[in-house]
């Protein structure tokens, strides 16, 4: 048996990824023991029925009390008000990390609050389903997927050290990378998509001529996939186009100019632009199965 | 054992329809004997190999000769000159049908080539994957999905009611539509995902700060099902844009303007907008998974 990488983790959250992440630590015995915090009454009773904690606290400040790690897996606007609450509690050495798919803007609003001696180490496990809560959670969710590590200017090496390696028994790829370098490749891999899905199914949605009862009878024919995109958390997603909006915007000023020239090769039946433009696209498929990610 | 509704098919196209619907065939006995006809000399031998065809052919001609069904799996495109050659060689009450993902276009270029006593009842088996080639084919593909049927005004009724059986016994439901409303229908629920998705896969394939390497290995964010459905056949989705431009141009341009507004939210922080708009398209999801097309 390996030795667990901390003695106690303060997991602030238990939705898909929060309780993802407890059930794959009970698997792998990275972490001795598992306080977990929810706002919800729900949420909390049913954490403990499935056996996913070792303790459970409503109040984020009672939940980091004794951790050496913090961990946040809530939508990226309530960091503001955990980071303030669990501050006085927090434990000189702790770690505090979190699973946000933004990164500079949890250096922005988590930074500036941390006293000296505790690290700031953000992280992002690319890996989710469209699912949300803690019976959505399965412990081979990062199985084979990349985790980004964050960490700012100056960091403690131990500290991104000993994270890289909870992800690590975890199943995941762990790479270090730039906190707006990360914003920006997110930006088209994941946030553009899920703004696309949510804009298709929305169009789909209100059409005069073509009734929902149609578009839900025929939905097999491609649109289905995006309807399982845009059926990801409503708050989170929200939370990431908020805190990611320039480089949203940039990809997404690429996005309409690209299909621009697409709309106009089929207005003027440039067949030859579509079939090029088609062929290319099936070499990045190839791309992203041989990476191991498909 | 049930009675074959056809006795000879002219299956021309055998890539993941046709062989799809060859093999659907063979396990349901719909029709008697399965005349292929393919282009290349790889699918051909292909196809005799894996037993899915009573006789190959080179020549659409040579195979519609004495088959009661005759069905187009091949792009769009290729009708005109697939018609051309067969009309000599059909049959009197020989049904002409096809499986293309645009109606219009086939009652527009193969009606006036019917002879007198054959009936052309185009149809739209709303099934596939993104793979291609007779390889790609299963005899479960069609299995609760719809089948639309647009038969012209004043065709025989016994011709329908055969081919939506044909279809039936492959596991479809089948629905008959208007050509026109099923192009608009389909430019929404399959055309425009496709065309964004090709889009979006494109543009993330062009960016100078983001790697191809970046994008492959993080594609487990939602790009990932993008790139699955951008490796669709770029012939067959070439030809389905050059005969469905109106719909589709009608479609994408509903499509740019939501996601100006939505743009528009993102732009200005307004929270409230993005989070209405992602709580009702995580409803659509629903009514695709309550109509059994998840």
């Amino acid at each position: 048996m390996t030795e667990p990488v901390f003695e106690r983790i303060a997991l602030i959250g238990l939705g898909l990824i929060g309780s993802s992440l407890a059930r794959a630590i009970r698997r792998n015995s990275s972490v001795r023991s598992i306080a977990g915090c929810a706002q919800s009454d729900v949420t909390r009773r049913r954490v403990v029925e499935l056996g996913l904690v070792d303790s459970i606290h409503a109040d984020p400040a009672a939940c980091v009390a004794g951790a050496d790690l913090v961990m946040l897996c809530t939508p990226l606007g309530t960091y503001p008000e955990i980071g303030a609450a669990i501050v006085p509690a927090l434990h000189p050495g702790a770690v505090v990390s979190d699973a946000g798919s933004v990164k500079a803007c949890v250096i922005r609003d988590l930074g500036p609050l941390m006293p000296e001696g505790v690290h700031l180490i953000p992280g992002h496990p690319v890996a989710g389903t469209e699912r949300s809560g803690p019976d959505a959670g399965f412990a081979e969710l990062f199985d084979r997927r990349w985790c980004i590590l964050t960490p700012p200017p100056g960091a403690n090496a131990e500290a991104v050290r000993r994270v890289a390696e909870l992800w690590r028994r975890a199943g995941m790829k762990v790479e270090i990378m730039e906190p707006l370098h990360h914003d920006l490749v997110l930006a088209i891999t994941s946030h553009l998509p899920h703004l696309i899905a949510y804009n298709i199914v929305s169009t789909a949605a209100h059409h005069e001529s073509v009734t929902k009862s149609e578009v839900f009878k025929y939905a097999a024919g491609g649109f289905r996939d995006f309807t399982r995109i845009a059926a990801s958390d409503p708050i989170m997603w929200r939370d990431i186009f908020l805190n990611n909006r320039e480089a949203v915007l940039e990809m997404l000023g690429r996005f309409s100019e690209d299909l621009a020239a697409l709309q106009r090769a089929i207005r003027w039946g440039d067949g030859q632009a579509l079939e090029d433009l088609f062929r290319r696209t099936r070499d990045i498929r190839r791309g992203v199965i041989d990476a191991g990610q498909a």
